[in-house]
């Protein structure tokens, strides 16, 4: 679609400083924008490039003031680029419609209207998909487990995989069956090769609207509220529970059997091993909660200078003492 | 199957304490259950549930008491646990039997008798699959690869996939051909998406009844014993070796050409850079060993309050210094 | 193929010590090597193997010295390992050629003559393959990606899923429509299950011959240079740029919107969190340049020793000020 400035503006909500008689029909970063193309500036990191883009013109947030380019000011210029790539270019168009017949959907298995399985998907036995669902090539769902409307499964994204689940007994590892299912609600989008356990009982659950990046891994029995966010080679571990909106940093960890509250963040790389109430943000192996975590994981790289602190000390008070 | 509390605890090896009459046809947790159905009792952080279950009747440990709920208590309930999830409810049922049409086998493969190649799977030219294994949809088995009786592999699982091999010359990275082999003995289990890599000469082993979870990465020409139980996002690095009954916790590494012994435990986002001897518990990057290094680990959440004593110690000796 | 030793070590570039007559079919480690095979010496760890070899001749570096068996000394045994393997036992012979069957490749795409796609891999719309690739089973292509020649992706890689971008909005996060594309450069290998995400706008790129393992994950928009290794599990996160001849341990990360310089190596489980100049190396969770950030990580070691230590001064400070 090509818009002018200004017709774009009027869609998103942004109000034009400069002229807004260009017509732009994509958008592209600030260093690669040309004629015909707008920009925009969400991470202030960018705001030097202003100078040097050659954008027609760049969506900005509301304190932003260039001399040399049109702006669109508006109040969340991250979530205005969004509605400006959804204008401009839309989204994926999808080369088949229902099911590939090089997919496996499993004849006791119900798809949705208006869902798209790619070849090489697998639904099994009784999987109920929901309506508007995207199943990309290669991506599994095993027997039983519930997908709701608009889910989106990346390639090999691995869906009711057993929990990994035994009971040791004489140095034997005894499997258990894995009787319970997967249920993703409405909206949630797992990323490739990302899986999530069945669980061993009842249901593990990834409520509405959580998204999961690539290489992740929901354990067993888990329940992830609605509305979070987890970045990739993360793990939550099995029966544990965490609130909604949570948002969890890539390679991070959350052991088994926890409750974990509403809004919380944990760093990448966090390893969170207790507990944590409404709003906990969680730094660190074991994680412990800012300001102490955060502080907890950049004093770390001062443990040259502590051994050098403490060394001086135990050398002063050594002197002193002989001078004794 | 439907089985009276009674008849379920003879077959479990279990001691009712409390009315046995009552028939169960399910297992489920103690939260969950009500009429008509078991629970159990493993871990004690859920013993408090004993005064809230609906449950027909609870596995638990000999020590526990109720004076509201039939008991079966015997030596091991988590096995009593696994054993009751069998005998009520099975392992999965397959929807189809031998290797599926829409799975790809070479022709110079073997597939042993009872085994079940789902959709999607890929078993390469000359590798030999034992009895009764279940290969998932969309796990690879790449040519030559030797699996025993009993294995399974998970949706998406690689087995044989070359070695991370290359000679660097000049700044340019040749691959070495990666000639050796991945042996998978006897009741082994890999997870979703998990990798192991084919040795460059001779064979990546994983001992008889080691179970992976999923995302999990065994290195070429690595060594793992038998009984071991390794969790997910986990890496063992070429031509390491180590021995039976393994416990590797998720996100841990061990790095290449080590030697770990028996019955060593690796703790979640541990990282080994060094042998072990047998019995082993290995904390912290780069790991040590229990209790220094469990030890260490916890004390990371110390730092903030160490530099504060630190600076006390060096402003009250600075004081007493310029006293004198 | 079979070389004497003396052939074989003219065609490899090394000098034989001691007889060169024996002939070789093939190359074993020094442990496992018998009659008619030569191994190599490459690490040091093994060079007391030269003891008790059964080989017929080590590959091994110009100091060497045996007075038991034959060498071939040369200056980059590694190298010649690397070559040996490749003459004595070659690589992998397809089962077969073009584009498989089972295959399924978007009658818009293009695949290069000489490629061989597996069954189960997925060729999206528009996308384009080089010359002589290989795309072994259930490897997947998103539409419009590029590959350039000689490109290996392994089963399960996942090429061009899209970023993980949304815009939070009142606690909805929308999906950012992502357009871009990934561009894998002439003779990059990918890992199995590792995955490579389409940039928002523009692209993610994999320079010319890096070689990444299996598990990793690199972000949208990321661009990683020439000549790069990424060992398993690791992650590049989006929008960061990265030079030529990267080195990338296991288990370690990268931050968004980063620029890291030229032969920048990453430790293993390291967490960069900055900018990085050409040469850097660097250690620690969050990352700091050795040999600081090195210390760093080991002196976490010394954390309980480093307690015990204040604790003495404490006391010893706490007494003469008693004795005052």
């Amino acid at each position: 679609m090509t818009l002018t400035l200004s017709e774009l503006a009027e869609k998103i909500g942004a109000v034009v400083v400069g002229d807004g008689a260009a017509a732009v029909s994509s958008i592209q970063t600030l260093e690669e924008a040309g004629a015909g193309q707008v920009s925009f500036l969400a991470n202030p990191k960018y705001e030097k490039l202003l100078a040097t883009t050659r954008a027609a013109g760049v969506i900005a947030p509301k304190s932003t003031r260039s001399d040399r380019v049109t702006l669109l000011r508006c109040d969340d210029p991250y979530y205005a680029f969004m509605q400006t790539v959804v204008l401009l270019h839309g989204y994926r168009r999808h080369p088949h419609a229902g099911v590939h017949p090089q997919a496996h959907v499993d004849s006791s298995a119900v798809v949705g209207a208006g869902t798209v399985v790619y070849p090489g998907a697998f639904i099994g036995p009784r999987a109920r998909i929901g309506r508007d669902c995207i199943i990309y090539p290669n991506a599994v769902v095993y027997d039983d487990c519930v997908l709701g409307d608009r889910v989106t499964l990346h390639a090999g994204a691995v869906i009711g995989v057993d929990g990994f689940g035994y009971a040791t007994h004489g140095g034997v590892h005894h499997k258990i069956p894995q009787v319970g299912i997967v249920e993703l609600q409405d909206d949630v989008e797992i990323g490739a090769n990302s899986t999530v356990q069945r669980a061993t009982l009842g249901k593990t659950v990834v409520g509405a609207g959580t998204k999961i990046d690539d290489l992740a891994i929901i354990g067993h029995g888990a329940t992830i509220g609605p509305g979070g966010l987890i970045v990739s080679l993360s793990g939550v571990a099995g029966s544990t529970t965490i609130g909604h909106h949570l948002i969890m940093g890539g390679q991070a960890g959350v052991a088994g059997h926890l409750n974990l509250g509403n809004h919380v963040t944990i760093a990448a790389k966090a390893g969170v091993m207790n507990d944590a109430p409404d709003g906990a943000v969680l730094y660190g192996a074991p994680a412990t909660a800012a300001p102490h975590g955060k502080k907890n994981v950049t004093l770390g790289a001062l443990l040259p200078e502590l051994v050098e602190r403490i060394r001086k000390l135990e050398k002063r008070l050594g002197e002193r003492l002989e001078e004794k």
